[in-house]
């Protein structure tokens, strides 16, 4: 029911995304009955694999998400994430409100990660960069940075079938002394390679376009702010190209003649449809608000790849090894400091 | 001497602002004698207002600002700094090493602001827009945030002469409890009113390129990462655009055809040739250490503007303010909490 379009979109996405996948994929609809049944009157075939989930209400795409939780028992919302802790589905997908879906999915299926909210990700157009977390936990330290890249690596494999995907940390410079005390932290635990990933070191702003590495992790306030930057960004370029390219009768000519390409341009750097919730016990994706029937087929598309990839289980192998590695190395000990030890404190060994 | 070019792009820069400049601005240039004098030996006109003040050595493009530190003494940088402490000079201009020209203005000139490093600031092509921190103070509390949004507005109004500009401070989001504690407490500070600016409250990353206020203020890492993440977002969309436009036969004829157009583009769209270091006790302005003969004289000029404004002033003026404007608001009483107060500690007026 949620997004801008709701059933609109949402019913003609599943029917196509029926077509494309195996027969043993089946879906649940939660919503408005009469809405989604009108929806699939003239698609038999695929309203056998559709079971419609009645839901009478619904929440509101700006709703706070303190709200929702309060009254969002029975919604569509509520439903479809209920569904997945009973094991009735495998993976939910929503163009909802994305605070509220947040906090449903926070409150019914608890986190696994020690975050505030589950990791918002997404994916740079048309590099597949894995980013995050962009926006739901403002506040890192040093042990969440290294959530994120766990769950980004898992995330990146299963939804693109890398084998090792390379991650990286977002920094201001790629030297061992840069940047704040957490990402330093963070890189020190990554380096030293008890948690199984390929670590590349720290990444700069201008990597993520790059394709430097396949996953960058950052806190949420660094990926928020640089996330909105970038598609600003974009949209500017955009902007003055058009109007460049318009200034005058020869260039006009021009740009009509490169419609085509100009097109294709704009289609490739256009974001990605759907990102999950990464930290929750279950797999939730948020497709864009906004989100067409062909995004939306996508979104449903990627929470199956998801479904059927290790990735949960990778995520707890490598969380299982976080509070070995977060431990203080040991510390360079007094005897190794060129032999200078506060007096009548050396160890007995130091002295001769 | 400094920069990717040295002398062949500084002196026809000077010359060519020279030109420009009213009569009354004169230039000390701190470098190789015989090079400089060279350089100048076709520009009578100009040489008369120039001083040529040798210095035998160099500060390297790689060198770490620890060693230009030490070894700064009597290179071409150092001396430029020297000149302006002494007051022989009101700005001095450099194309040279970042990190080390940070580290020899600190030093010689002393900082005004409690800040780890002069802060550097940066103009959004087209709009002007100004941004700051953009990498030189990491770790930034409330104080710092509201002395970048001093500073900022101060230089912006000088150099775009703008009377009385706008100033945000980047967030996740525009509402009051959005973001970490650092920006909110700067949030509420600004808000307050007690510093003189004309403070609009939180922008988000995509407000950058919108030209919502004049005056972006945030921290150093975050600066650094979204500014570079923009810049790379740039380099990535032309080169695809380049891409698409060359894919077939009709859109390279389009491409040709809008060829101007799209080098004006290309031209808006590049980043701004110098930019102040600001917090120190003086002018200092570091030029690209690329930047061409025209992209110098622009940074000549801008610190001209700098040096004939009253910006030292306005900063002094508000920086003044800012203790006062930092101290905690007073306390909600106890009386007025809905007049639940704990047992045994209300105060004898309440009990009535």
């Amino acid at each position: 029911m949620g997004g801008d379009h709701g059933p609109p979109v949402v019913v003609p996405a599943v029917v196509r995304a029926i077509s494309l996948l195996p027969e043993d994929v089946r879906f649940l609809l939660h919503g408005d009955q009469a809405v989604i049944a009108a929806a699939l009157a003239r698609q038999p075939a695929a309203a056998r694999r559709i079971e419609i989930h009645p839901a009478e209400r619904v929440i509101a795409m700006d709703e706070k998400p303190a709200q929702a939780l309060r009254r969002g028992k029975g919604t569509s919302m509520w439903n479809a994430v209920e569904a997945l802790r009973e094991g009735r589905a495998a993976a939910a997908v929503s163009a909802g409100n994305t605070g509220a879906l947040m906090a449903i999915s926070r409150l019914i299926l608890r986190m696994t990660a020690d975050l505030e909210r589950p990791a918002l990700v997404t994916s740079i157009p048309t590099l597949g960069t894995t980013f995050l977390d962009v926006g739901a936990n403002i506040d890192c330290d040093a042990e969440r940075l290294v959530e994120f890249a766990i769950m980004g690596e898992a995330y990146h494999r299963a939804a693109h079938g890398v084998a090792k995907p390379t991650v990286g940390l977002l920094n201001v410079g790629s030297e061992e002394m840069k940047g704040h005390e957490e990402v330093r932290e963070a890189h020190r635990v990554l380096r030293e390679g008890k948690i199984d990933l390929d670590y590349r070191g720290f990444v700069e702003g201008d990597d993520i376009t790059r394709g430097a590495v396949d996953v960058i992790v950052t806190d949420g306030f660094t990926g928020n702010v640089t996330l909105k930057a970038m598609e600003g960004a974009a949209r500017f370029m955009g902007a003055e190209l058009r109007s460049a390219l318009f200034s005058g009768p020869l260039s006009s000519l021009g740009a009509i003649l490169a419609r085509s390409a100009l097109m294709k341009f704009r289609e490739r750097m256009s974001p990605t449809p759907a990102a999950p919730l990464l930290g929750l016990n279950g797999i939730v994706l948020k497709a864009h608000g906004g989100a067409s029937t062909r995004d939306f087929t996508m979104a449903v598309q990627l929470a199956v790849d998801l479904a059927r990839s290790d990735f949960s289980a990778e995520i707890e192998r490598n969380m299982r090894r976080l509070p070995d590695a977060l431990a203080e190395p040991a510390p360079a000990g007094a005897i190794e400091a060129n032999g200078v030890t506060p007096h009548g404190a050396a160890p007995q060994g130091a002295r001769e």
